[in-house]
């Protein structure tokens, strides 16, 4: 099974890399850009038949090393 | 309008960052794990009512700045 996963910073957290971005793209002419944030992904293909515990595996992996719970939202997405 | 953006390496291209992962979490005991590759997220947010015209302008930002369309695809979904 194959899940995707994406880790977002916290809505009051501050995104320098971000507003880095942001800034290169409104000196390139995009005016009408309004805010970007930038976040993590993750294609993760496990060995594991059953939907619900893959899907727990998958959560495992965030909490243990991929996602900051402390900074950083996550949100699992089956792909196939 | 609020479109999101995911930047991922192309098949042939190789991810040593996610090798990184990988290799960190089976010792951490997810033998299940298969496959993960690491990509970029991207949350932007546009002042333009038009959808198709917005979804040009996130392409181009995507073009211009945001991917290295020789090693990287990305896409563009629709979040608001």
């Amino acid at each position: 099974m194959k899940f995707s996963v994406t880790v977002t910073l916290k809505k009051d957290v501050l995104d320098p890399q971000g507003k880095v971005v942001q800034n290169t793209l409104i000196n390139l002419g995009m005016n009408d850009l309004k805010n970007i944030r930038q976040g993590k992904f993750f294609e993760i293909e496990i060995d594991e038949k059953d939907e619900p515990s893959a899907k727990n595996k998958i959560d495992q992996m965030c909490k243990k090393l991929l996602v900051n719970l402390i900074i950083e939202d996550y949100k699992i997405n089956k792909v196939s």
